[in-house]
């Protein structure tokens, strides 16, 4: 997302640090002594101008939210839209989704969304997107038992590609929408880029990928064999 | 696929046997002696008018092909194409998918392809869904190690379901196509109904998944792990 540069954001997110965590460190293993309860985790890597997560805190008020945007000028737009959605379940980090290892434990986080995920389709940027296995690898690290990554992009190369990459991980596919405007999918959140682009017709891919735990592993896979 | 009746089908069927293979029970592990070599063999389940089957033939002579239709008002069109495709490595079988075991073992064939099959939209219907998993189960038991299934479909519901019922069988995903003729993927050979489709503008959905052996299965799921 190209963005124009907001000298005036950085003090803004300071004057915020009810919203934007300044210490995520300090929550890892513990994000319930934040949000001041044990209901479910689920964040948003690249939350970009935040109306998915303000949105999704709003109308799902029995889960706690953390949206991730590495960039400030982006992140102090979603900064006003959990100012303006008022409510006690949503936060942001401002970071990188490739440090989160750094602010969450096994089992911190129950769901990991990726919405519109910047597609870096050029061969050699592989490593960059948020599907990459070296990513799937950090999700696995900080998602509970059977923790689920829901993903959705307007970029058919990009979508392609992550299917792929779940597979090849391992991860099992649970659901899968290739035209979720055009579907009966109920409750979904529309972001500000799927807004706009949705308006030009163009399908929306959506699905949802789960880890399996190694006791499932076994189950699905060797039923038929002793090991 | 709705077509007329053609009471002298069987008939035609019967003047080739040397082409719509009779008694293919006695080739049952031995396909090899019919071909008179031991190129890998491919088979396509659904082959409706043979135009795929009979053209895969003709690009790739180092494959053998056997194309399997249930109707014989069908079929005998395919034996048309078969006849004028004129070369020595394609066969039909007028037979039900569903019975594969009966005239394939285990390893007899490298490859199935699954061409616009039925998408059976109506749930109560799954279960006749080539796709389904007793189906699947049927390709893993004729299928050598590693085999693959190519799928090619415009039908996104059937598409949807397909991938995620590969998935839950423990198919790996190697590729996949969202919209076929507007990709990088050559080679494609068009089937009758896909040439009429494809005019019209939507979308081919295609993907290549793999049944993978027990000793892949280990090593790419619990290679972190002593079984």
């Amino acid at each position: 997302m190209r963005v124009r540069h907001k000298p005036w954001a950085k003090e803004k997110i300071e004057q915020y640090p009810q919203f934007v965590i300044p210490n995520p460190q300090d929550y890892k293993g513990k994000w319930t002594d934040l949000f001041g309860n044990d209901k479910p985790l689920h964040i948003e890597v690249g939350t970009g101008k935040g109306q998915f997560i303000s949105e999704m805190a709003r109308v799902h008020p029995d889960i706690n939210y953390i949206g991730i945007e590495l960039q400030q000028s982006v992140i102090v737009t979603a900064l006003d839209k959990v100012i303006e959605a008022d409510v006690p379940n949503v936060k942001l980090l401002h970071t990188d989704g490739a440090d989160l290892r750094n602010f969450f434990s096994q089992g911190d986080v129950a769901r990991v969304y990726l919405n519109f995920s910047d597609p870096w389709p050029k061969n050699r940027h592989e490593k960059r997107r948020l599907t990459h296995h070296s990513f799937l690898k950090i999700y696995e690290e900080i998602l509970g038992d059977q923790g689920e990554i829901h993903f959705k992009t307007d970029n058919r190369g990009l979508f392609e590609y992550s299917l792929v990459s779940f597979s090849h991980y391992g991860m099992k596919l649970n659901g899968v929408w290739l035209d979720l405007h055009d579907s009966d999918y109920e409750g979904n959140i529309m972001t500000e880029y799927e807004e706009k682009f949705t308006a030009k017709g163009h399908p929306i891919y959506r699905c949802e990928v789960q880890f399996t735990d190694k006791e499932q592993k076994r189950k699905r896979l060797f039923s038929d064999v002793q090991i």
